[in-house]
């Protein structure tokens, strides 16, 4: 169970973003849980921002994608009153700012990938994955959307 | 019903464009019904160009957003013969065409997810979503893929 | 049957790739297999990189596109023990990579999904699609997530 989980680790949850457009943050469709794309909040409520590779490290990045991460449990938690619904991960896009020439986003990416492992365990905390760049919203670093299925 | 619905606020769609390759503009399996990405296509049949944030205002971009909604809408009643199956939109993939340091993709999408509101309701017409940036075919200035919930 | 049409059009699959990151190359949900992005693995193990339409031409990004697509069902076939099980392609993300100003990602993807409608047949093989430009792992010059509906 995640909840148990995130206690056992020490791990605190960003707040829950506001929606910054037209848009439910997750919607169900029977068992499948559908993410909109979350981006790095941290505690106190900010964004990062950078482009990756060029004024931020792959290892800040990574850092990033871990946050997105905490984001997107603090925004399911918030639409589902619980994690404990969470069964495993399903599939993830993964996207980086970041320009031409640049060509780490999978590692970027492991970030939020490591914490799912953490949390949900090697078997259900691993999902189908692509890891790519684009131009992403505001300039924040990371963005991720994600399937999940429920129990 | 969105069909009564379109005709209730006079809204004309476009003629539904041809395969741009090998697919199909919709997939469904059960009651899910996957769209390919669409463009926006005129009521001429013509395709509206542009690089968001250099040689097009995010407002432009956002009346590009609506016009491949409404595109959409035409591709999916040229499959399927009615509107009429669409209980509601499940997730959205909005891409903007942009150059780095673009940063208003959401207001762009925006275009999109207000049409889906007026048509599906708040509830409905809402899905999750990402709306990002990158590099469309031909340089079309918003492309969408979706997935929706028949009933 | 995949199997068969593969030995009938002579075509060999690459070694499947090892997993680049923390994911799962394949997750299934009830009939439904969702497939991690593929990169074009080349028989002997080697990648295809390149930016379609500066240092490579469409036609050879077609080829890796293609190759692209052989990779999936190495890896498809490596995960499940047979490709057999597998019914239609349902969806297709196909990502170019490319620089502003390039738009036949639609031309360049029609490589892997030539490869699809001969294994699979023109309905069981085309899939909804988008084919759209961004920054790949590695410079790849192709990646494709893929959804399939199994037996």
């Amino acid at each position: 169970m995640i909840e148990s989980k995130l206690k056992e680790l020490g791990l605190q949850l960003p707040p829950p973003p506001p929606p910054g457009g037209i848009y439910h943050p997750v919607v169900i469709v029977d068992k499948m849980l559908y993410v909109s794309g979350q981006v790095p909040i941290q505690s106190d409520g900010s964004m990062i921002f950078g482009t990756v590779g060029k004024d931020m490290s792959v290892e800040d990045g990574q850092r990033a994608a871990r946050q997105v991460g905490l984001t997107m449990l603090a925004t399911i938690r918030d639409q589902l009153g619980s994690l404990d619904g969470i069964k495993r991960l399903v599939k993830t896009l993964g996207m980086v700012n970041c320009e031409p020439g640049f060509g780490s986003q999978p590692l970027v990416i492991n970030g939020f990938s490591e914490l799912m492992v953490e949390l949900l365990g090697e078997q259900n905390g691993k999902g189908a994955r692509s890891a790519v760049g684009m131009i992403l919203p505001r300039g924040v670093a990371v963005e991720i959307e994600a399937i999940f299925e429920m129990f």
